[in-house]
């Protein structure tokens, strides 16, 4: 049953959820204002990128995401999504936006007092005052607490220094060109006593433009991608810098220069502080997601008016008529509409926590490893998918004007920006032992992974039914090879069991992995060390849940019919195809047969064939405006 | 056993093999003649291609691949072998040899007459005279049997047309600047008849560069990579050229306008005609290669320096002490060496088929189908291989000046050009189900399919001795879950016959779902587009295993010693990382237990371990001069 006569509309309501109508209105705004440019200098392109800034405050979009007593729309989540939407238009543009209003907007916000915020904010929102995000170093990037920068407080002030080339601030957005005012992070030292990483206001430019005293400012120079952003390097030498610039809301120097800190644990205190900037990460998986739909609206299309080979004596035949142009697209669309809802969920959680009176640790660290998830998750798939949709449009891809040359190169840096994506799943993966032990009380350190090695196989042990459930994959086996014994695969609840159970047996393994190397008495970097495929391996099957999970939630808030079939087809695909890629892992455990497995295999080729006709409606509903897809051969 | 006291130079010796000379004249070139550019105009930037492709000229080695009759080097192998050291330089640079020296040159050669060759080689070989190969159209790319363009005979002349805008020429390198002449491929007609795809000489521009009447040429504009490669669109209206200008090894028009042609059938000559060709497709698989011996040069290079992280009050590691670091980058560099071997393999193959006096249609079309395989295999691994070096090495992976943004955006089309690489498999299956159908005699067309199914089952039936030692990978089973139970699996015997046991039971497996979708009586079409997947896997297995032989190959030509044992190892990751990647298959197919699988993961991520200490020296084997690699991250 195809519903390609249902309106494409209705289905993209469906995807906006609540942020329908600010979607709708930056929709409309990239179709008035909007057009891609091409063969710029980098000066021009910058430039550009500064135009379309100021083009966006102009329409007020800006101050969405801030908070109404500061003048903003008081919508986080609102602007986070519609933020989302610069990425089928122009990256640089959506990475500028992010350095200003996320990165150095919200360092204001979330570590500032209500001094720094009344004052600044409005700036920021309205480009008076443009700011960087200076925490990055040339030898320190995932090592935030390795930075190398000092601030140290002498005399009512702070001063900031760079003592060796390792410690440059380096690849900062609006540093090269456009920022006067940065957030700068760096060692705190006060009286002599080192409190770790703290961030504070630094100003880098003045209002002429002209760079301060004892400030030193470098062009990052020609990148991969991304040109129209100013990143740039910078030193400080003995730069001064009042007391009160420090963002202070986790920590003050008092008049008498006294250090304080309501976090009285150091290593508790910097990671709070980086928990609270969290809304850049999330922004790059949405961006991420959005410049996956371009390549997928735009490969195929493509591949539905692109004729090759065929019958003979026939006239040639679309190229999604073939089974592996099929293959390589739909599945890749799938789970397109998987992560979208899983953003979706993800930005939800994040507007929830952020305007909630209170928000428990417990549940800011399950969110903070959720965002880390599902960042490295569709940013990863982001790069392998716009790389097949380039390859599906031939010769055609290759050329500029078909957008695959900014898709590819703007977006390649997310799998590494915002935090490494590898060292993000291992967050998520230390998150889940970590869930362990906060269940069952409070260990520390080795003792306690020792501990969730134990609690973790007796969790697993103890879900009996899950198990039982799972364990018909394996019983209720078909007849001969090659038989036509799809059976109940087709079966969400079957599906998700699946997902669930390489989700625990990933983390049980682990556990008892871990236990066993430490009860061998060896180091516990080693150990971990010796386990880091396994960590990142029981990461990801637990992020495939969540974003398993969030599909089907998606689908259940939407009402029946075709259009929720639809999606219903789709989710399925979704599974099965992750089911056929991890199906290794699956056989390894016992959890799959010879011919259960050409079975997956088999629904998923039919999964494919039945959604082709689809196929067009299915990316119609990003809703993307032509302005900003802009791609002649998708037109 | 570490060898690292070893001299790189001599493991490059190794890796050279008989053409270690011209290598070394073409690494001495470019360590004093080249330099990387960036951040030039499209204009400027084609000027300096040009440049470098005179300062080539100046130093002969254009020469090397042409007969000596008309002033050439005579040593097809050793010109092709040293063209692939462009692709650590600049790969515009290659790009642009490649259609002068190579497609253009190289249709002259093979597809021209004794006075074409005469009259036009020197020439082409000292830039005298720059040329395009006009192939591919708007409209139609891997199809060339459905190209548009038209050269008719009248009068003693061919008049030549672009019928419509699907016809028209499109990425013809050399076309939007430089190129003077072009070999056009058109659909014959003669008399009124009909003879299909022909190549024929069609002049472009005057000696001014001025573009000749009939002719319109349009840039292609921005491209994705290759900036510095002048392609451009070609349409022609009435142009004529004498009759003389057919390039007629296959096929003459005689002074009487009769056309006559040695190969009787029409699909036969247009095969044996775009066979000739087959150069430019291996060249392409050896520049993929090049590039990505750069990208792991650079990222092993940086991976051994940049530290991050550690154990509790120590100093940071290295990257390449992490285990999911080496098992990104240790496999990639495994195989990045079996290709290697592959492709002067191939080069060796080509150089002995183009030198020959004859050369048997069997082993030419299995040469045609060992570049393609190559070439699909090389250049798929180029972009996941590039790609996953430029994450290795994070933020400064994305500076242009580490390289990799040239080395992605420029090697991004070898997957679809000379050969989109998903049609390029599918001519190596039926290239298998061909070579079954010869072995057993003429039977043709849908009964040839229906035989070759028969065939292919009673062949594998008949190995029974094969498939008994690959049975004892099952059967040779250990003990429990986890346990420390390698085995044989270090055994390359048994690795090989895993190799070929997935080759023969993938081909047999396709040739009885291709007979029995044509028993129940269904289009030929059809069934094969259902077992499109299918068809490409089996390709995949029987490319991976002959690239697997050809590195075992290039080992045994190696003297005993701790290179050799070296590479042994080398072999051995990239034989296990193979198996571990195909796992599912294997056990889809009863060859594989969870146990054994376990041990595959846990051999390979030894392997990795013991290979860390050598992986500088395994990249500092291929030779790269540091003027051409130019990373300040590797240098």
């Amino acid at each position: 049953m195809s519903v390609t006569a249902t309106d494409a509309a209705a289905l993209c309501r469906v995807l906006d959820g609540e942020h329908h109508e600010v979607k709708e209105r930056i929709r409309a705004i990239l179709a008035e204002r909007f057009a891609p440019v091409s063969d710029l200098t980098r000066d021009e392109y910058r430039e550009q990128v500064m135009g379309w800034m100021r083009m966006l405050v102009e329409t007020g979009e800006t101050k969405t995401m801030f908070p109404r007593e500061y003048g903003g729309g008081g919508d986080v989540g609102g602007g986070i999504a519609a933020f989302e939407l610069l990425g089928h238009a122009d990256l640089s543009l959506l990475v500028k936006c992010g350095v200003q209003f996320g990165l150095f907007g919200g360092a204001v916000q979330h570590l500032g007092n209500e001094q720094h915020r009344r004052e600044l904010l409005p700036q920021v929102m309205d480009l008076e005052l443009i700011g960087c995000f200076a925490m990055t170093e040339t030898g320190h990037g995932s090592n935030v607490q390795a930075l190398g920068t000092v601030a140290r407080y002498e005399d009512g002030e702070l001063v900031v220094d760079t003592p060796d080339d390792d410690a440059r601030k380096d690849y900062i957005g609006n540093a090269a060109r456009d920022g006067r005012l940065a957030v700068v992070f760096a060692q705190l030292e006060v009286g002599g006593e080192e409190h770790g990483v703290h961030a504070l206001l630094v100003p880098l430019r003045d209002e002429q433009g002209r760079v301060l005293d004892g400030v030193e400012i470098e062009d990052c120079g020609e990148k991969l991608g991304l040109e129209g952003v100013d990143n740039g390097r910078i030193r400080f030498e003995g730069v001064r810098v009042p007391r009160t610039a420090l963002l202070d809301r986790y920590a003050k120097i008092d008049e008498q220069g006294d250090y304080q800190s309501p976090i009285e644990n150091k290593n508790r205190r910097f990671f709070t502080t980086i928990g609270t900037l969290i809304q850049g990460r999330v922004s790059v998986g949405g961006a991420a997601i959005s410049a996956t739909k371009s390549a997928l609206t735009i490969a195929i299309r493509y591949a539905l008016r692109r004729r090759q080979f065929g019958p003979p004596d026939e006239p040639e035949l679309p190229l999604l008529d073939y089974r592996v142009h099929q293959r390589r697209l739909l599945p890749a669309l799938a789970t397109t509409y998987a992560l979208h809802f899983a953003q979706r969920e993800l930005v939800g959680e994040l507007h929830r926590s952020l305007t909630a009176d209170e928000h428990p640790e417990r549940e800011q660290r399950q969110l903070e490893a959720l965002a880390a998830g599902v960042k490295a998750t569709a940013t990863w798939h982001a790069t392998a998918t716009i790389q097949t949709c380039r390859e599906a449009c031939g010769g055609a891809g290759y050329l500029a004007e078909n957008r695959f040359k900014a898709l590819k190169a703007d977006t390649d840096v997310f799998t590494t920006f915002e935090g490494d994506n590898t060292v993000l799943l291992q967050l998520v993966g230390k998150e889940l032992l970590t869930d362990y032990k906060q269940r069952f009380g409070d260990l520390s350190g080795l003792e306690m992974v020792r501990f969730v090695g134990e609690q973790a196989y007796e969790t697993v042990v103890e879900r009996t039914l899950a198990r039982q459930v799972a364990t018909r994959i394996a019983d209720a086996l078909p007849g001969g090879d090659g038989a036509d014994d799809e059976g109940d695969l087709d079966d969400p609840e079957l599906q998700r069991e699946l997902f669930c159970w390489r989700e625990e047996h990933m983390l049980s393994g682990l556990a008892r992995r871990l236990r066993s190397g430490l009860d061998d008495g060896r180091e516990q970097f080693e150990v971990f060390n010796e386990c880091q495929d396994h960590l990142l391996a029981a990461a990801q099957a637990h992020v495939d849940r969540q974003v398993l999970d969030a599909f089907a939630s998606g689908i259940d808030a939407c009402d029946e019919g075709p259009l929720r079939d639809l999606l219903d087809r789709l989710c399925r695909l979704h599974a099965l195809a992750t089911i056929e890629r991890e199906r290794g892992w699956y056989f390894e455990h016992g959890r799959m047969t010879g011919p259960r497995s050409k079975a997956v295999t088999r629904a998923v080729n039919r999964l494919c064939a039945e959604l082709r006709d689809d196929a067009e409606l299915l990316v119609d509903a990003f809703g993307i405006p032509d302005a900003a897809l802009a791609a002649p051969i998708a037109l």
